[in-house]
Formats: structure tokens, sequence, C-alpha cells
């Protein structure tokens, strides 16, 4: 039930340390990093949005309606990498969501990690729109597969570390129960960079391919909830 | 009173799942979907006014006053499209803000509903940004009229799929009430959007009535009130 | 103690519509008031900056060091708007913060009037902009001190509706304080909205004047405090 | 434990007093004061990478992939500079919620001193641009290492400000173990700006050894925390 989690407690007075980190405050301070993060999930996710935008200079002067049409439909290729983007900041988001309902206490470690993870979400609209601008390049495939990939490996770092050794988590699950369930969410919190990580092989050969072969990720996800169904306790943070 | 609706969790040991999801967090996972969609309708919101400025190339060449005043004049349709924009986005936020007063837990379906919603808010400055530039075009107010409405459908879509059965509502109101309830709150809810709807007809032979009848949308919603004024409850949820 | 305010709660039945504004749920939807207010004010505050930038066309063209210390002060006017707009935003958040120290309930005017008061906060990067751009327009001066004595007015109407009657408010003070206590806290709402209005009428004759005029609000919050410390409950929302 | 500082608490009824700053309320002003730091955080964070793009101009225009890659790789002053900032604005961020799980109430002054730390905190996004195009500018180097120096000062002179005779802070800590956690944690918090304000000495003789003196902030944080460790409840909030 403590919010830290640190090996020197047990050299510290319990009387002092428990005033200095006493109920409230230690939830607050769980709750500043998660509102946080989803403070910035929910400021990259709008930023996509911000390279939707018809090409500047053609403000004020009318256009007819079959140019802007056309014009609005030239923009195909970003709010295609604005879709895909979209969905998987959601599913991280999605994921952050359900990772923070079995983990409930944090260490520098954890913030640092987070940082990370979260600075990636950050960088998450530059590729986004090389992507939309070049569709075709290799160049821009390969960027976006890595900087999504690296991001999902870090949040299953995050994952990890917290879960290893219970280090971060309180549970009263039974032992195997509890490595099954940890399992169960690592496998789906790699199903998406492991599938961009492919992906930057193909990219080189065939950019559309590789961008075709994103699509997998959802069949992925499919696979490992239907796995993780067969262990009770972690459908409940899927 | 469980913040995880699914039917599954009669085969789970109630023991384990108790922990899993106890108190504190589960609570604290449904806070924070609800903190992240107000970030995102927050952000969407301020995000409209970045639209407003003047032509760029003007900075640092000083004009004249009535030259200031006539190119602030003639920004006029940006202003009147960040104020619609503005406002159904501000509906919006008040109907998911009223939504998640009756709603009290969540599943993995309500959260990818809702994170499609928001794909849609997050979406919102582009149409308006090309309303302002294009005031007159039928392609511009047909492109804003359909997210607009598709918005509001998926709001309502979130609400049926919450509410059906009691899905996701702990409700011991009386059956037809309760019934009564969901009816004039979807009501209330559809009118933004089957306007957006009608106007998208109404562009191609006159965007400027398609805008005006935009109106409508201030009586219509005036009249669900009206009526869920008959059904006491209703009247909490406004 | 009920988060709604309003006649028909008598109306209904007491069992049902408590179950659905029982407890948390209320004071959740309380807090998303608060808490989309505060994201919409940083997002505003942090817009600001925005601003703050090179004329664009200079990036990758290596230039001299006294070059670039010149260009860095020619931003002067930039830096200044930005200070002005931020530390007005800052008071007005402030306001706010200590106005719903005493409002404990809200009701669907309330939500609108925050939301046009909001509207205004998301504009002033706008009238900033402008007026770091032509210091010396009249039509600059006018527009920015137009829109925040606007933001600032809303303000006052918004804690005079919540006060009247103590409408959104649950108070045991004595009725003689609580009347000194809305008077004290109103005047000081009004200090800033005040001097902005009277330096539009300054503007066209100097914008200059009108400017330095604005330090006046130091002074004239000075004083409201100082009045306020007669009122000694005043001081606690101070 | 109560949420308000000031010595004029004495002069106001006890009765009234409670009422007016009673229980959910005040927690409730108190977690608003954090939750916009951390708005603001998050934005200011996110707002970093919106620098990171390709000149413009090149959009539509189909480029070779080798161009592309050599395009993204000419970007790299601004991914160190994003990187540079990302980091601190992150060490910025963990100082404030550290700091907050010792303080604990508010009053006016430091509702102001967060204010001007977050208006500094807005403002980086600025200095990292520049940095990021004119990497080798002294001129550049200095106003980014000033703004980054003042910064963290602002925050250390909170940290003072709520500490100096416990004045924010509620503690059952003996006082001389309080004195050493005050200490500690004050001089983990000038770390950062020291080194800032240093390498401004000697930015005009080599912008580049300048940059490289940034780096001494790992082994300078790490030092803190090595002489922390002695002090066993500083521990608790590094």
């Amino acid at each position: 039930m403590q919010p830290e989690a640190d090996d020197e407690t047990k050299d510290t007075p319990p009387a002092n340390a428990r005033v200095m980190l006493s109920g409230v405050h230690n939830k607050l301070a769980f709750d500043r990093l998660l509102f946080f993060s989803d403070a910035v999930f929910a400021i990259a996710i709008t930023f996509l949005a911000l390279d939707l935008r018809l090409p500047e200079g053609e403000a004020g002067h009318p256009i007819g309606d079959a140019e802007l049409w056309q014009k609005l439909g030239e923009l195909w290729p970003k709010y295609l990498s604005f879709l895909v983007s979209f969905l998987v900041i959601g599913l991280y988001w999605q994921g952050h969501h359900r990772m923070f309902r079995l983990i409930n206490r944090f260490d520098d470690r954890l913030v640092w990690i987070n940082l990370l993870f979260l600075l990636c979400i950050v960088v998450i609209p530059f590729p986004t729109t090389v992507l939309g601008e070049h569709a075709n390049a290799p160049a821009a495939v390969i960027l976006y597969a890595g900087v999504l990939a690296l991001t999902g490996l870090l949040q299953a770092a995050m994952w990890l570390y917290a879960t290893h050794h219970s280090r971060l988590v309180d549970t009263t699950l039974e032992a195997s129960l509890y490595r099954h369930l940890v399992r169960v969410v690592t496998a789906r919190m790699l199903a998406a960079p492991l599938v961009f990580l492919a992906s930057m092989a193909l990219a080189s050969h065939s950019p559309d391919w590789a961008k075709y072969s994103w699509m997998l990720i959802a069949p992925a996800l499919a696979l490992t909830s239907w796995i993780g169904r067969k262990v009770p306790a972690a459908e409940k943070l899927k």
C-alpha cells in the first residue's frame, strides 16, 4: 500500500516516513503522474490533427467548388497517416490506462521510463507529418515505424520493470496466475511494436507492403485477447 | 457498483478479481477516462482559436490604423466559423459531461467508441478552418456539417451503447422512468447532428441557407428541454 | 450540499433523484467542470508563447551573432504583449480558482456562462499577437483591451450569477458578512476590466498612454485587497 | 492542516472560516493548483516537438529517398535541442512533483511564484527553437541557458519560500532532520540552474564547450542523490 517502493524504506524511522508520505499526498503524487501522462497523450493526439490543412496561400482567394473538393481529396495520405497515428496512440493510451490499474505506486526509475515513453508519444506527430507528405518514400515509412516501435517497446519495458518481482504492484493473486497475467499483458503490448519492427525490414523493398503489414496489428491484438481469455484474471486488465 | 462490466466476472474467483480491481484503482481508471476526454475537448476548443490570425507577411511592416481595422474586419467569416465550432464543441462537451453522470463504469468497447468520438472532436478545427477560408463553397459547408453530424451521431451511439439494458449504468430508477429518461437525453443528443445532416442536402443548392439552417439547433434543443421537463428525473441530467 | 441547484428538485421523487445524482458522480461532474476550465486556461497560457519566434525564412542560414542578438531584441513588443497577457490570464485564473472555493454546485446556466468566459480566454492569444505586431496602432490596442475587458466582465457576471441569493453557494456566513464578502470579491474582479475599458477611450488619442494605463491594474488590485482586509472572511477567498 | 497559511487567520471567527474553507473545497483548490501546473508542463513538453518538421515548401513535391534521409539528418541540431529541453523540463516537472509531496497548502504568494515559474516553462520552446536553428551562435546558447537557469532558480525560490519556517508544510519531522531534508532538496534543485549559469560565461568564448558543459548536470544530480542518501528522510522526496 506504500506509494514509494524502495528498499531503503526499512532503514528509515517509520514514524517520520509515514508523516512525510501520509495518505492524501502520496495518493495525489500518484494521481499527478497519471494525469500528467494523460494530458501529454491528449495533446499529442490533438496535435496530429494540426497537420490536416489545405496548402497555404489559398486563403482568401475564392476557388471553385470542384477545385476545393479536389484539394480536399488530395490530402488523403494525410488523412490516412492521421488515422493510423490516432489509433496507435489510442492503443498505447489504453495500454497505459490498463497497466496502471495493476501498478499502484511509483519510484524514480518508473517516472523516468514514463517520461521517455511520453517523449516518444509527443514525437509521433513528426513522423506522421513526414509520412503524410512523402507516403511512398521508404525513409518516411522506416522513420514512422521506428518511432512507433520504440514507443511500444518502452511501454513494454515500463510494464516489465513495474511487475518484475511485483516491484510496484500489490497483488494477492496466486503466483502462477500472476505470472500468466503479466505474460498475457506483455504479449498484448508487444503486438504493435513487433509488427512495426518487422515492417521496417520490408520498407526498403516495398513501402506499400510495409504499410499494408500494419493492418496485422488488429488480428495480433485479437489473438492475444483470445489467449488472455483463458487466464480469467487477465480479462480484468484487458 | 463494479467498474468493469463483463459477464465473465462470474467465472473469476471473486477474491482475486476484487484485489485487482479494488476501490481506488477502478475509481482512478474511470476518472482517467473522463479527464483524458476533457483534456482533448479543452485542447480542441483552444486550437479553434489558432485559426484567428492576420494573414502572414504583415508582421513588422507598420500599417495604418484604418488598414488594420479593415484587415481585422475581413476575418469575419473566420470569427463566425470559430464561434459556431466553439458553441457546438461546448454543446458536445456538455453532453459528454451529462452522459457520464449516469454512466458509472466502462468496458473496452466504450473506451473505443469514446476514442472515435474524440477523433472527430480533434478533427473539428480542420473543417472549421476550411469553412472560414471558403465560406461560400458548398464543399466547405458539406465537409463541416458532415464532420459535426458524425461527431454527434457517435456521441448518441455511445449513450445508447452504455444505457442499453442498463449495460454501464447503475440505476434504481423505476423501469418506465428510466426508459423515458434515456429517450429524452437521446433526443437532445440527436438535435444537433440531425440539423447538420439536413443542412448537407441543402448545401449544394445554397450554402448560405445551409448555414442559416444551423440556427435551428437552438430551438430544437429548447424543444427537447421542454419535453424533458415532463419527465422529472430527466431534468437532473439535462 | 446538492450539486444541482434547481427548484424542480422538490417535485422529483427524492429516492430516484438521489440515486442518479448520488455522491461520487456529482462530485466528479463538478470536478470535471473545474479541470476542463483549468485545462483551457493552461493551453491558452501556453499558446501565448507560440507567438515568440524569429521571423521565418532565417532557419538554416547561418547568421552572425550580433545579427541574432538584434533580431532577438527586435521582438521586444512581442515579449511585452506576451508578458501582459500571461499576467492577466494568470489573474483571471486566480479569480476563477478563488470563486470556486465558495461556489460548490453548478447548473446549466453557470456551465454556459463559464463556456463563454473560456471562449474569451482562448481568444486572448489572437489580440496578443496583433498587439505584438502592431504595437502602435490604436486598432490593436482597442481590440486587445476590448477582449480583455469582456473576459473580466464575464467572470464578474459568473460570480454575481452564482452568489445572487446564494444561488450556487452553501454558506453559513452571517448575512451582512456574506454581502460584504461578495462585494469585495466583485470589486477585485472588476479592477482589471474597468481599467481596460477606460484605456479603450484613451487609445485613439494615444495608444502609448492607453498601454501605460494598464499598469493601474496593480494598485487597483492592491486597493481592493486593502479594503478586503477589513472584512475578515473575505481574506479567505483573496 | 489548513489549506491557507496566513497570519490573519487568528483574527477570523473560526466557525465562519471553517465553513468557507471546509474539507472538500480546499482540497479541490489545492488539487487545481497542481493539475493546472501539470497541464502547463504537459503542453510545454509537447510544444517542443512542434519544432521538429521538415522545411516548408517540400510538401507534395515527391523527393527521392536519399534526399529525404538527408533532410531528416540535417535536422540533428533540432533533435538535440528538443532532447535537452525535454529532459530538463522533465527534471523540473519531477522537482515540482517532489516539492508538492511536502508542501500541503498554498497562499497567494506561492500561487504567483508558481505562475512566474510556469511562465518560464511555457517560454522554453522559444529558446529551444532558436538554439535548434542557430546552434553555433553564442547568442542562442546564452539565451537558452539563461531561460533554463531562471526557471530552475524560480523553482528553488518557490521551495525555499514554502519551507522557510515550515510556512506551507506540515511536518512532525525532528527539526534537524527537516533542515537537512530542505538543504538536500535545495541542492538538488540548484544543480541544473547553476550549471546553466556557469555555461553562460563560457558561451561567448566557445558555444560548443558551453553546450558540452550541460552534461555536468547528470553527475551533479547523482552527487546530490548520493549526499541525500545519508539523510534517510530526504530519500523519500527524491
